[in-house]
């Protein structure tokens, strides 16, 4: 259980072609997860998000927890019976999103005060707790309880890091059920010298996988992948890496040339509720008058349920109609093309023509 | 082509078990429609829709001929093709949401003229037009263009009845497409001899099938059943029924017992977009707290793929966090609910057991 088999390597980069087993089922690496933050993929059923290809899918542990409360997804079989997803599941820890809540949190040494963005209501996420949730939760993969600092700020970035670190071990610590792999987090902001560190001390805890977390928050694209190349050294080789809400077709194949095995991110279907479509030549907003007759589809040469069916005339009416299918369809095909891209480089890994993609 | 087979009467009632063919395939009457009124049945994809066993679906001319255009549609291929839908289509013609714009529209002997609810712009509907809207659009079955009154209000009955009776000649001659069915529409209110006289005329023109219009806009139950008994008696029995805008699993079987073979209402996709369930039970509303940890399906003993898979705490936590999931999932109940329904009732007039429903 939880053991990472790597496959093949790309010779001329740091790409990696590996498999994830978890108990439910195999995870192809690199791998895209699409996010079902209230225990759904936004507007897809799971057997539409099956079609993707999807094969891991990430739930977000703050706002279960506020709603409908990780205990009842406990008591009705766990989260995977909740949302009837049959294959594995990553729930995050809460600290991202507790973190966001700017003006309504407190950190301690302990862990973070905050009040609910649903009702305003006063909670307390430590180390242990998080890690409770996750458990009821009963996702595969779950992860340590960590602060995200705002990454250009050092001196904030040096007091979260010793707080990230303290909580990761304590994590490790309150973490009891063996069918559910515990992953740390490197943080460190744009600071090669903390990210070093960072990386260093997480990955001496003997976590069976790792995640990057404060990346894709603003920094450059460049300082993104100076610190991914910071980090593949300094963790551990043979443990799966996961970057954090990351991204775009461009940052998925510049992180797999930088040693990444595991992605998610809200892109895909945040987009098509913005009637965004991503191709592999570049974005299209469906909403502009210029797709008003336009017979192909969304991406010609796609192979999605909305490529091989509908025409770009059509998802534009139902955009402009306001009608819910258009974020389906739309979904559908930005999470296949990520979730499709990254299954391409896995095989092209494993075929040895990683190295011509840039 | 559009010739319809009575496999079975009902000894006892008027109820007949038929077949109707159309050039998009047979249609086992009676049927439930569900309605896509901008070309979509809302939430759902068309493979979706066709897991709830729905063989015919609606469409509305009024709504398409203003958005995205009855040319561009046939432009693209025509409904089947811009949809994707591959059974049989109807649309409706027009003159039902046109009657509906109580104080933007004006009525004469040739037509109606009156202001889209899109962008207040001015059209005009005669029934020559709506038959030439529904001939680019290309459903299988197609509406005469006819006048929807008040339905308490005899001297407005009585005018609109001589326009809908002209019309519907009107429309006739207009018709030129022999891959659609064009069916007649019966008027009169709650008035039994105007129902009678509407019948009459409407059932000699040799439709090659009858709708009955202006039923179920606020007119009591008893009133309803007493207008089916007079129209059955006057209609032609050898050619479809179409109740149109009905309705609720009760109201089917009231009608399918007074000889009515098809149905279309938006009761279901408007019910769960307001999370509300049709049952054999009656309606529950899944937003109710006592459903919070409700392990058991929308409907037990259900096949739908929402009752298969779901339970109603799942569905209710999905309303509680206004996920689009909960209106797709409970769309898909609804639907297969009433085309179940009517499906039953066709193999049990089949069975002779049809009797015992009331």
């Amino acid at each position: 259980m939880f053991e990472f088999d790597i496959l093949a390597r790309d010779p001329t980069t740091r790409a990696r072609a590996g498999v994830f087993h978890t108990p439910h089922g195999e995870i192809l690496t690199p791998v895209f997860a699409p996010v079902g933050t209230q225990a759904t993929i936004k507007s897809l059923t799971p057997a539409q998000v099956t079609e993707t290809g999807a094969s891991l899918v990430l739930a977000n542990t703050y706002h279960l927890y506020l709603r409908p409360g990780d205990e009842l997804i406990r008591d009705l079989g766990g989260l995977h019976r909740f949302m009837q997803w049959p294959g594995p599941i990553l729930t995050d820890s809460g600290g991202f999103q507790v973190f966001s809540l700017a003006d309504s949190r407190k950190v301690d040494a302990d862990g973070v005060t905050f009040r609910s963005h649903v009702d305003g209501s006063t909670h307390r996420f430590t180390p242990e707790k998080a890690v409770a949730i996750q458990e009821n939760l009963g996702a595969d993969i779950i992860m340590a309880f960590d602060e995200c600092a705002e990454p250009h700020d050092r001196r904030y970035n040096e007091e979260a890091l010793a707080r990230t670190h303290a909580w990761a071990v304590r994590c490790q610590g309150a973490h009891t059920r063996n069918d559910q792999a515990l992953f740390g987090i490197v943080q460190g902001g744009v600071f090669a010298d903390l990210r070093q560190e960072s990386a260093g001390f997480i990955g001496r805890q003997g976590f069976p996988g790792n995640a990057i977390g404060g990346l894709s928050v603003g920094e450059t694209k460049e300082q993104m992948h100076s610190m991914l190349e910071v980090v593949d050294r300094a963790l551990p080789e043979d443990k799966p890496r996961y970057l954090m809400g990351v991204g775009t077709p461009e940052d998925l194949v510049h992180a797999v040339q930088r040693g990444v095995d595991i992605f998610d991110c809200v892109l895909p279907t945040r987009l098509a509720r913005n009637h965004a479509v991503l191709t592999r030549q570049g974005r299209l907003n469906l909403r502009n008058a210029q797709f008003a007759r336009d017979g192909r589809p969304v991406e010609p040469g796609c192979a999605c349920y909305c490529c091989a069916n509908f025409t770009r005339a059509y998802v534009r009416h139902l955009i402009v109609a306001d009608e819910i299918l258009a974020a389906s369809l739309l979904s559908i095909h930005n999470i296949y093309l990520l979730v499709s891209l990254t299954r391409e480089m896995h095989q092209a890994i494993l075929d040895g023509t990683f190295a011509g993609r840039a």
